[in-house]
């Protein structure tokens, strides 16, 4: 976890010199639903680790809706799940950033939250099943941010 | 690349012997951009292969939305990526599946396209970037499938 103060421009709205935002498109094409909500020990988005960890992570919880719950049924069986969550507060018209510690790169070089669709993918390590509550290591969100989807994660090749 | 004739119900809108289907809720939460369209060599779901290959698949292409080309920037540096797609063809109200090879499983237990947010996600090599023309291996899905995310894939660890 790091304890760096300062704030994120990309999430408190502000844009830093040499960056670009532009007019995001008139209509949206599709629509998601929030299945759960993130549990993590993270108020604020400062506080968050700036990448999770699966192994040594502290366990954080996903709170599927119970609307869903029969899409539970055998996912226990996963040692490792792929995660899917709306950074709810990240702007989405920045289409050129400049990171903390880097050049000026386009948002889709980045993994910033910030982005037309600012949907974050993490792999977890699965602890317990119980109910709709999972508990996991690996993330690194805000507490509370919206889930979308969770999935088996498979080892590449 | 399969050359299975069965058409998939998951994407037909067929629902198998174990499986089960409930209400959509009434309302969504979020809203997605298209930011631009998949060209991969297969018409059809069933032409699809199982499973994109990054290494030894065949070249596809992410066709980007002029509008966001400077969200491009530096995106050449990258050897992979990960990209998000919108599976247009899926039904989302599927939470019990029964695969052709298995048994009945929760949505969230499987990678099926069926799901209540039907996003997936692919770790691609990216091979030429002209434009807003990337050139790629590693995808799996049906040509023309809407884009909605594309970011640097850092190895795990």
């Amino acid at each position: 976890m790091t304890s760096d103060p300062i704030p994120d421009p990309a999430m408190t709205g502000g844009v830093r010199a040499g960056e670009r935002i532009i007019a995001l498109p008139g209509r949206f094409d599709a629509q998601l639903y929030f299945v759960g909500r993130v549990r993590t020990p993270w108020a604020k988005r400062a506080e968050c680790p700036r990448r999770g960890d699966p192994l040594a992570g502290p366990v954080c919880t996903l709170e599927i809706d119970p609307h869903w719950a029969d899409a539970l049924i055998g996912i226990a069986d996963n040692d490792r799940l792929q995660v899917l969550y709306w950074m709810d507060q990240a702007r989405r018209d920045l289409v050129l950033q400049v990171p903390r510690d880097g050049r000026a790169l386009g948002t889709f070089a980045l993994r910033s939250p910030a982005r037309p669709n600012p949907i974050a993918s993490s792999v977890v390590t699965l602890l317990e099943v119980r109910g709709c509550t999972l508990s996991v290591r690996g993330l690194d969100c805000v507490d509370g941010t919206p889930l979308i989807d969770l999935k088996p994660e498979h080892p590449p090749g």
